[in-house]
């Protein structure tokens, strides 16, 4: 839900932009024809829709998959040009201030994150801004995305907006399909859409009767133009599971059914299953934002989040104390103990109690006590006394404590960590 | 992070403020001579601060606790007469649309919930609204209200905002102290503080020494008006746990060190240790938000929030069929399946993967296979064919299944249920 911005905000969330880029090149580099997209659902997978979808437009990237209409219509907003400029004539927007060279403090509200054109820039300028994507290269949005909504149209308002603002619904029911094609028949128009084929995932998605149908009956895609099939992985994280030969196999019949369709089929997991796996359109997430999609232990994809959580005390127990709730702990006269801006409210899973860890000064510090809603604590022991003066922050997620580590510890995985993220930080992004 | 708002959401999150009315009576009537604050930190348990801050000080609430700065400035903008009425006059705000006859639709932007007074009454029954909280008694804006910052405030400039907007920080830190102390010797005022002090909760609070540093040294607080002591209960929800009494005997110690300075003590589960725990001003969070707040199985404590989601897909399975990620469930040629719109992006705990579930017309669903960022998958098997003809909606938090239970399901408590509720749904407060 929505919450306060943090002006006041200790604890910073750093989010590196041209680290996505970076990875976004990764992709491209395991890719021998078969176009790069990106999905950005559930707000760019906890990061931030708007900056994580300019800065890949900006990288070449076209083919972005959000989870629903919602997401879809701010996605096509961020990446439109028209909003952009009528931004810039009102000014309607807080203007980002440097941090340092070369970080943009992100105070500001995101909807109004649109700086860019001529005039923004010069705005921008003046206000000392080192670096925005859109200001580098505002003319990467004459280009036109293509924007793919997972959950489809399910309404005929929907099916108007959507086909007003040109996003494509992936249609995995029938009645999404007769609410498309009913709409298209309406505005006299061939409407894009993506077939969602059931391979094994069980989830959503036409089942194999669904699909003959379409395939046999032209009648129910009169007004509708397939761009492509697809469907999704359901075990690519184990390279060697049953199900992603199977799953394969099914797609390469829905290929012989549906002709002439491209096929979109492989998110980032099913980038390094094989070439045969990439088809013509792919579709990772998780890769982008430094998770791993895959049971590998090393993967080259660059952590993109940094937490820094800000101290609100530091002190020395002058007693035995006992720490949290429920008195979990006992800490000893003379621990060093810190108390952190941060806790489950912020995202920082309450599961993580008595098993957190933080880093300082490449130093592992260890979270104590349960934690509380708003605060963690932690012991900060093994700090010099001069560290233990100077520290001002812990790293809670970053290049010492990676997202699938915190995930690990939390039994969980990566995704969940930074779909959780809180909003009360105060947010950096770089680049 | 901010999120798309649920226009087209088909998941519905209602939220009943009549209920968190009918809670805070029922704490009052624990109360004999004990203030009855409202902690709403952490955008009111992630209920939303400005609807709960504004029903529970028209209710009379007149203490309200959060967590930081940034969230004591929104309280008191929520609050504030000005802003309401600077809001009538431009009409800056969303109009809530009537959904039935006693539930106000809140797809708005929540930064404009602001209609009252006397032209926004008018306007708003132009647009048939049934009843808002403020219309029904805009006159509660003459009163100031209490906020008071639990994390206090940390550098010159919080402090500069916290005394301009008349906030009052709790000091649990010597250096807090002097920061407050300073800001009113600047401006030449006593400036409102609470002293925070630790009794057993090992967190964030001054240590004896600092008190008593504190109580023998007026220059400390020389601008300084100390209207509370407070200190915070660890074990509150473990009726006889040993801690309750320490930290007990600890705060009437601390009494006598500042001597007629009123005293905060009880949370919510504090409250039914017994009177000698109220002391002058008690300050609950979870029992108002229908969260279990001690180990009693009966609470008198009214459910607050209820999740329906939405239903993207029904099928009857045409085969045997693995179901969500990792294949960790198959499910049968005929089963029915129902793919609901949530997932562990909108709070929906991952590890609640296979144990998850849900009700529809009184009978229990099972959630089946992994829970996905997205989307959920329940077996709705036990549906009459009439039943799974009609059903457009699952019930996963409400009367049926109470955040208390979903929370336990989940290995959690039911605090982080609520403060995990993800930002897609469509939001309708009642009341």
């Amino acid at each position: 839900m929505k919450n306060s911005v943090g002006k006041f905000a200790k604890s910073v969330l750093e989010i590196n932009l041209d680290r996505i880029s970076q990875n976004y090149k990764i992709l491209k580099s395991y890719l021998r024809k078969a176009i790069c997209g990106a999905s950005i659902k559930t707000n760019a997978y906890g990061i931030g829709m708007m900056p994580v979808a300019r800065k890949l437009f900006a990288e070449g990237c076209n083919d972005f998959f959000v989870a629903n209409l919602d997401e879809a219509l701010e996605c096509k907003k961020v990446l439109s040009n028209n909003n952009i400029y009528s931004l810039n004539r009102s000014c309607d927007y807080s203007l980002p201030k440097v941090v340092n060279d070369s970080v943009i403090s992100l105070n500001y509200n995101e909807q109004n994150f649109s700086a860019s054109g001529e005039d923004g820039y010069e705005k921008l300028q003046n206000e000392q801004v080192i670096s925005i994507t859109e200001v580098i290269d505002s003319k990467i949005y004459s280009r036109n995305p293509n924007i793919y909504i997972l959950h489809g149209v399910n309404c005929i308002d929907g099916a108007k907006a959507a086909a007003e603002m040109g996003l494509t619904p992936i249609i995995s029911d029938l009645s999404q399909l007769e609410i498309w094609n009913n709409y298209g028949k309406k505005i006299g128009k061939k409407l894009a859409a993506v077939l969602h084929l059931e391979t094994g995932m069980g989830r959503l998605a036409l089942q194999k009767s669904d699909a003959l149908q379409i395939s046999t009956n032209s009648e129910l895609i009169s007004n509708v133009e397939l761009t492509y099939i697809m469907s999704h992985l359901s075990c690519s994280d184990e390279i060697n599971h049953v199900m992603n030969k199977e799953q394969l196999n099914e797609m390469q019949e829905y290929q012989k059914m549906f002709k002439n369709i491209p096929v979109s089929f492989s998110n980032s997991g099913g980038i390094f299953l094989g070439e045969e796996y990439h088809f013509d359109l792919v579709r990772p997430g998780a890769a982008l934002f430094g998770i791993h999609s895959c049971h590998q232990k090393q993967t080259p994809f660059l952590q993109v989040v940094t937490l820094k959580a800000g101290i609100l005390q530091k002190k020395i127990l002058e007693k035995d104390q006992a720490i949290g709730y429920g008195a979990t702990v006992s800490a000893k006269r003379g621990d060093k103990i810190i108390t952190l801006e941060c806790g489950y409210g912020d995202g920082y899973f309450r599961n993580l109690s008595n098993l957190g860890k933080g880093y300082y000064n490449n130093k592992e510090l260890r979270q104590i006590g349960r934690v509380s809603m708003d605060m963690i604590i932690f012991n900060a022991n093994n700090l010099t006394e001069e560290e233990f003066n100077e520290i001002n922050y812990v790293e809670l997620l970053g290049d010492n404590i990676n997202v699938n580590e915190v995930a690990n510890c939390a039994g969980t995985i990566g995704y969940e960590v930074l779909t959780s993220l809180g909003s009360r930080y105060k947010k950096v992004y770089i680049g």
